[in-house]
């Protein structure tokens, strides 16, 4: 059955400019969570969200989080929201986040990044459009199109909007985890949207991210760093050791030269096989982003699975070696090597930390130094893989193809989004990436935009997600 | 013959507080070349040296340098100085600085860094003391007691003190080629007091100094910096590839392995075989100095030579990479490392070049990396060998047995003091490097020191110096 959604679409067009200025106001709050100056302005914004939605009829709580780890700064506080209590209805839970990154003018915007400008191709550019307050705004602006057009809300809506997403989150996998059985308890589905289409023109549901194991690499003899002229050749160099461990652990190619690695990876099946050639994606596209040609390999498919379901391994750099410009002829006493591997089903965090350390010590004790190791991993996040046959995936399915007129890609993604997996591991339910924007809206850049077609339709999206999730059949 | 010098012994120990009175004045000046604040301190130490000089009767010349490298600063003065100009004596060129590196009391300081201390042990502490206020007034009072005692000064002494050493003497090799046939033009032979014995006890006189050739490698391919989960192992990593031509230059034990650095290393003669088992030092002293026990080799004979004439390659560190604390996800764009060889006789600049960055090309091919690649030198200087059976040597090592009762070692020294080498090239004379503290003085740290023992037979050591230099039969 297919929802009547016509008035409801011919709503948010007809609501669309309150709703770019309702986009306008949240951007010109410069809610900037790593800056400490600015947090007055991220808690401006979680109370101009719950002004809002407590405006459009949801029963509102600002819910604190205690201080900032490490600080005397209170956190943000987590709007928690519901708008709906019909116990015939289903229930969805959706996440988003009122933060945003630091952004300057001076940082080489071509606008004020803190006033939405709209372009005549459609860009709406300031920082926060696509990432995240666009999608969050899209709820409140389904809500209220709903109402507008007189029609029944067809789901309850759970609502939890956090500002401190791009800082770590800090405080909410405890609040997610408390609630999981509380405010959350009749959730039946989740909904995320905070990532980005794979292309500019394909709309896509996304049901995998890889998880990221991080870790150090300390190696330490001399007392004190030392001069290169006085103890080059007679000491050996903890700079040497590291640098010959790091050279160790991947090659050019990508290759992980770590046993134990590869053996965790989930077979390709011959289902899988099929998913990729479909997929809306070029290496065209990849070189664009990449900004050069120098990718490991020159086929999609590949690259693809390269990117969402094999595990890889980046050098991300060394702390306590000489890092400036110029020359200084140091010989470093204590350095740290910084790497990360991206994870993937089905690998196992603590046996991946234990193949890893174990190999970083093997190649140590063969090199024959006296200088002193440690391996440790600083951070370790899971990767997630949802099932996309799940009826929260098809019902995501079927309103895309509603409003975008094309069956939506089934993506992966080679980052992590961390509380996803919190999500489903504090509620038990599924949870669905539902993207607005697309791969060009520099989400972390300079000129950060959201196309306004992506917003409005974006808006469609999600009021008819929330039909077609209400009305589809349990799997 | 030897000179009758116990008169000026007695002056120089009768006149010792005065001479410690000289330099706690000049420590009172902090006269820190490397900040911009301390230029007029600098100045003023420049202009203390000169009144001091024309007070004991040396005509005096105070040769501004320009502005200093890519600023507005004035350069401090060189102050170039007479003593004596009889053409029936020979004339020694003497070289110093009277800069100081810099220091706070907050860096670890036991004492302020710029009021001379004495300790009941006799040490001196005050930044300068050792490097190289100590030495450069060590001449200036072997004047004033050679007066005092009214013996006559067996020398023409040329002076040249420069204020810009702890900040890469900028424009002073100018300075020194244009007045090598000019103000230096009489000088028979060069003397240079501003290096160290090889531990705390035995004096020593430095024949020799290893050069330093300094590269860069720069490693870019994507068209910014990336982020790890959504491009890694899918692009070819430049940080991978610079980690993995780094291992590829030396191993752990410090052996070099680029071909063709070894082949031009001059080999070691029978001659040479037997100087290292008298030298006063032991692997406690190494140890005590590296503050650990991680040497390349267990025996004094392997590490001297390692340090002193062996070439050495150390990698200093990454620009572009990741280098704080904590962690972040970030495939650097372009990395840029930092790496030098201490090179030795007979080794060529040229040619070393040229075989370093064809290897750091081939190792590159053989990666098959799509990124780009740089090598190239940043500096290079050149090594210095001299003769210690020169008569400038013989002179200075019969004066040091009348001093310190001792024959002193004969050593070199695996840094770079690269203004040896222009004096040597500037006049064609023999240079000898004269120490007068010791290993433990701690020029570059915190607690600086002088011990008031090497300070005061310093004095007697540069005024014997002169007196046996003035009569030694030229070889």
């Amino acid at each position: 059955m297919s929802p009547q959604l016509d008035s409801y679409f011919q709503k948010v067009d007809a609501l669309s400019d309150s709703f770019i200025e309702r986009l306008r106001q949240a951007v010109a709050i410069p809610s900037v969570s790593s800056e400490a100056a600015r947090r007055p302005d991220v808690v401006r914004m979680g109370h101009f969200l719950a002004d809002e939605l407590t405006k459009l009829g949801a029963s509102v709580e600002l819910r604190p989080l205690g201080k900032q780890h490490g600080t005397d700064l209170d956190l943000p506080p987590v709007v928690l929201a519901r708008y709906g209590n019909d116990k015939n209805k289903r229930t969805i839970l959706v996440y988003g986040h009122y933060d945003v990154q630091p952004a300057e003018k001076s940082d080489g915007w071509d606008t004020e990044p803190f006033e939405l400008t709209i372009k005549e191709d459609g860009r709406m550019c300031g920082r926060g459009s696509t990432d995240d307050k666009g999608p969050v705004l899209g709820w409140l602006n389904a809500i209220e199109a709903h109402q507008a057009a007189g029609i029944d809300f067809p789901v309850n809506l759970l609502m939890c909007f956090e500002g401190m997403e791009e800082y770590g989150s800090d405080g909410l996998d405890d609040l997610v985890n408390a609630e999981g059985k509380k405010f959350f308890a009749d959730a039946d589905a989740v909904c995320i949207s905070d990532n980005y289409w794979l292309g500019t023109e394909k709309p896509c549901l996304t049901y995998g991210l890889r998880g990221c194991n991080y870790y150090s690499i300390e190696v330490w003899g001399p007392g004190a760093d030392l001069h290169s002229g006085v103890f080059g050749g007679t000491a050996q160099e903890p700079m040497t050791d590291l640098v010959r461990i790091m050279a160790s652990l991947v090659d050019t190619n990508g290759k992980i030269l770590i046993p134990g690695i590869a053996e965790q990876v989930a077979p390709v099946t011959a289902e899988e096989e099929g998913l990729y050639d479909d997929i809306a994606f070029t290496m065209d596209t990849l070189h664009d982003s990449l900004g050069s040609k120098t990718t490991i390999f020159e086929d999609k498919k590949r690259t693809l699975m390269a990117r969402w379901r094999f595990p890889s391994l980046s050098l991300h750099g060394i702390e306590g070696a000489f890092s400036a410009p110029g020359a200084k002829t140091v010989i470093p006493a204590k350095v740290i090597g910084k790497f990360s591997i991206r994870t993937v089903p089905d690998m196992d965090i603590d046996k991946t930390n234990e193949v890893v350390c174990r190999y970083v010590e093997e190649v140590h004790k063969k090199l024959g130094s006296k200088n002193s190791l440690k391996v440790y991993p600083q951070h370790c996040g899971k990767w997630w893989v949802a099932s996309p046959n799940h009826w929260n995936f098809s019902a995501a399915a079927k309103a895309t193809e509603r409003v975008w007129g094309v069956k939506p890609d089934f993506t992966r993604e080679g980052g992590s989004i961390p509380i996803t997996l919190t999500f489903e591991q504090a509620t038990g339910k599924n949870v669905l990436l539902l993207p607005m924007g697309s791969s060009t809206d520099g989400a972390h850049s300079i000129n950060e935009k959201l196309d306004k077609r992506n917003y409005i339709e974006g808006i469609k999206l999600l009021g008819a997600y929330l039909h077609y999730v209400a009305e589809e059949p349990m799997n």
